[in-house]
């Protein structure tokens, strides 16, 4: 079950429909998976913002860095130019290259990109070095624009899939996770989307408990020793029309709902977060890439609501991550999943 | 009474003796607290890293931002060179400029400093504009002399004094807290300290349990209306001996604690973060800043611990600062105190 | 004269008529200059971005620091919010103060801000601590409140006024300087306008031309020994349509400009910048800042532009300063005028 | 020739004995050059700030962006934890994920690394796109590993050589250069080297002469149209023992080296700078990195002749690169090289 069908309810929010980075519409997500034995755990995952031509129709993009112990790949021209021109993809930290390789290939032989000479793949990574022998680069660029093609939208496949396949988090299985947040019309209706690759540590927290004593965890040494490599990716989507700096801010604020789950932003995190908005306003274009062009963007002082939202939207994918993740057996040893029956009822006591 | 006394407890780790800030040795706290009938509700708080002169023997500090919408002073330099060289000064909004003009002379009158012609104020502020006619900008550079000059080591007064006299958070008074933890010797036996001065909103959590509902508040709406022009201020002291760097780091930790208070970092909000380390060895003498020097820091692999260290002691401190706070009459309107009594039960029948 | 006057130019651009920021419409410049006997050379200078409530009808507004040791005030809300809501104000670096306390009154007196309870003054400073007595700090806040109520479009004073009055740049008395670059209709025809406050050493450079050494100055250790404490604060303006990431950027080069002139931007230099947009279509008026309001932007793909125009009009800006400022006797020694009849030949046999 | 044989000097200080960034001890190069017909030119440089293990005996290191629209890759861990654990990497905007992934798996084998789950590539680029068919990605990850494997000390091939095979600067053939300055004792007489690839544009200026026209071109259209999608990176060493964030500083200032050749760090550019000490008291070794330990460091204080000593490196280093490259007949056209001869007397007659 994901964690609201549970009862588990996280913000004052609602989501979108599937409560998936997907309510915001034309972004698609594809996985592609790779397991064999307890050496291969790992595999990749892509957003894609819209289905037009990325590179020729790129999207306003901002960037937030919580912790940077990561290879986070693309992020200095998207805090340059506001923007984005690939789909963001999400790997294993030692298949940064051939993730890369696979966006940028893809993007070149997108039709009506014949002369495109420059293209800034956007890609992040969390260590799955525990379940998966990372050191073996089992990720080919063909995985990669295989996870592009087959993006689609609807329900995202989350848990032990594509990226997060081999992650651990909390000391649980981690992986994939989703959820979204829909604003009521008084805050302008608009719709917050959150897809996690959760791999990193600390003392588990849901809706605000603490469960790891229940659990019998020692938290802190325990997670600090299992999980010392490990890492969240966030990628953030919003039909908002929001400038590229609004959207930084919104990058950052995805932050407060991962500390939320209980997370100190330890030193050996990769702690990433990017955010894009698929407004066809703010959209830019060749049109709009040439020429002095009006937008219609959000001032600051109606982005609170979207704040709160990305911070709700960010708890709730990490929980659904670890809701969906499986047991798995794996090349230094076995992550169990989160015993989601014993949780429940820890959490579910709680005042609301 | 105090958070802890209550019952109530946050995070992993143990409080030093006095769960104070001034647990770092050598850290002392001034108050000055301006009140007269409702319109003046406002005052100024110093933090002293130690009790020499400050100009002349620096310490290394990091600086962080949550969301910038406010008037911190003196930030650029302490990026820069990674140092503080005067009492950090918390204020409201609109008498930075007396807080800071109160350091400067105070900084150039002390003995030593005869020299002196360049002087780094730090001033933190968050806008009490609602118990406090903060046009009439009562707070004189005196009164910023005096803060200074009565800052004292051992137990913090909390709640509505000094700088807290007039903030606001969450709709209840809020104002200046404090807390600290203490690592044990497996992590290095360091203390690390936080003052806050309370003026944000958000969906009041404590201690993982949103109380909002259960105290009869519509949260978002509510603390977006009262609280738009609030903020937080942190100032965290450690005696670990740390880089400037890895004391950024530290500082940016501290808006983890934040958020689990239920703060989305609103958009009208100034929250920033200052941190600074007393240890001997890595303070900056006039030897030490015209050779090159031995300075023996702390390595980024033993960070972890003193970043959960700050989440816990912000969140607490936050904590600290509401029940300690009480009800006020002011310029604009009447805030209440936290109930604490009716909190209390809310929050301890909680798994722990 | 200014330097274009004596055959000097620098780079491939024309100036606009006035060559000074005040040729970006609407932009005035006010300076208030203190002087008495040697003790006293210092000013406020204040720079205003259009005619009208600068509170309510924000600009938009980029911030750079090239070094920051100095006490810029103001920057952490503009990089926030990308907007100016006041006056830019410089003075000498202990009376930032009450730079800002004057900007603040200033505000909160303007019709229309009866209301206003938050302020963001942005005040810069260079220190004038060899002509001025500085620990005196004599600047008051009504000289900050002069400056401004006096600012006037047209030519603008140059050299020791205002804030430049007790400067020193490069060994010779510096000061207030300004020019402008006018863009062909090709890239646009936009101006960009630089007003700087010099006050910072290296091995002076005009228009490539090192000339300390034929002026019989060992360059390095002579502007390291006499202007440790030195800095450069740039304003610019712009009529284009910028968006406040293009107005960082653009703030950004401003520093290749002082580069050229011959900084190694020095440990000791506060070096500042801050840019905004005129134009109309970017203004931040309240109906712009409560829904959702088009825009008209260039886009990155024209800024090129404007980037070589404000290196240029920087670099000429600080030549003015220079070329305008004389010699003054003041609290700690006498500081000469560049020797303009002996540096024009220098660089004026070169080849353009 | 090299641009000091011709008798243009740039700056005050003295290059050490090779005026290469091989000068600071222990730093190698290597290069590997692929040519074939018209449509191949591009290649791979790396730099090895030590000839030992570089992941366990990492280094200090600082990292700068002047304008971000580039590919670079790994500087979030650099700016995060201060360091360099890999050789540093150039190659083509394309080819970033084939130098990464040769940079990886050269970690990954060398004799140590048996455990090492985590390696933080460090790659630069710049575009080729005009001499190289770079669409058809010929750089493979065993070129890279050849690169690192073939860095020597000693004189450093400069110009169409490596990394710099295909590039362009200012309309002119540009390529690899370096150069160095050591300082006086009295300064403490540290060494500073500058390795460039040099692919940007601008207006073109030798020691301060601006040759543009001189050499019959309209510079600022015509080097906007050939160089749009041009960059620069540079690579810095020194032997002084500075802090990561002196080292950040101190990569800012290299690009004040490059505005004085005639960029305007124009839109379509990727600058960017690493830095790195190779001072044995701040290398973190496998013991430094696990417990506090003591490095003795430059003070700020201390860093102007530095700063002064990179600008000029870095300048002349670009000059290195143009006077050492040769005409190339490329993909899409031929490149000529600069007309030494034409220049040299141009600039020649100057006063110094």
């Amino acid at each position: 079950p994901r964690a609201r069908d549970t009862g588990i309810v996280v913000g004052l929010f609602q989501p979108g429909p599937l409560n998936a980075i997907t309510d915001v519409a034309g972004v698609t997500v594809g996985h592609v998976t790779l397991r064999r034995g307890r050496a291969l755990n790992t595999g990749i995952t892509a957003v894609l913002p819209h289905g037009g031509n990325l590179f020729q129709d790129k999207v306003p993009a901002g960037f937030a860095v919580a912790n940077g112990f990561g290879k986070f790949m693309g992020s200095t021209q998207v805090i340059e130019l506001g923007e984005l021109e690939t789909p963001v993809m999400m790997t294993n930290t030692l298949s940064v290259p051939e993730a890369a390789a696979g966006a940028v290939e893809w993007t070149l032989a997108q039709p009506g990109n014949e002369e495109v000479r420059s293209v800034n793949a956007v890609v992040g990574e969390t260590n799955d070095g525990f379940l998966n022998d990372i050191r073996a680069r089992r990720v080919a660029k063909d995985h990669a624009k295989a996870a592009i093609a087959t993006a689609k939208g609807g329900a995202v496949p989350e848990g032990a899939v594509g990226a997060g396949t081999g992650t651990v988090a909390f000391g649980f299985k981690g992986g994939i996770g989703t959820a979204s947040r829909k604003l009521t019309p008084q805050y302008g209706g608009y719709t917050v989307g959150v897809l996690v690759q959760s791999n990193y540590g600390g003392s588990l927290t849901i809706a605000g408990v603490p469960v790891d004593k229940a659990l019998g965890r020692e938290s802190f040494s325990e997670t600090t020793r299992t999980s010392a490599d490990g890492s969240v990716i966030l990628v953030i989507a919003t039909d908002a029309p929001l400038s590229d700096r609004n959207l930084a801010r919104l990058a950052d604020r995805s932050f407060i709902g991962i500390g939320r789950t209980g997370s100190p932003i330890s030193n050996g995190s990769g702690d990433y977060a990017v955010a894009f908005s698929t407004h066809p306003d703010v959209r830019r274009t060749p049109a709009k890439r040439s020429a002095p062009a009006a937008a219609t963007e959000l001032p600051n002082d109606l982005m609170s609501p979207l704040f709160q939202a990305v911070t709700e939207a960010a708890e709730e994918a990490v929980l659904n991550s670890m809701f969906a993740a499986t047991r798995t057996e794996g090349h230094r040893g076995t992550i169990e999943a989160l015993p989601v029956d014993k949780v429940v009822p820890l959490v579910g006591g709680r005042p609301r």
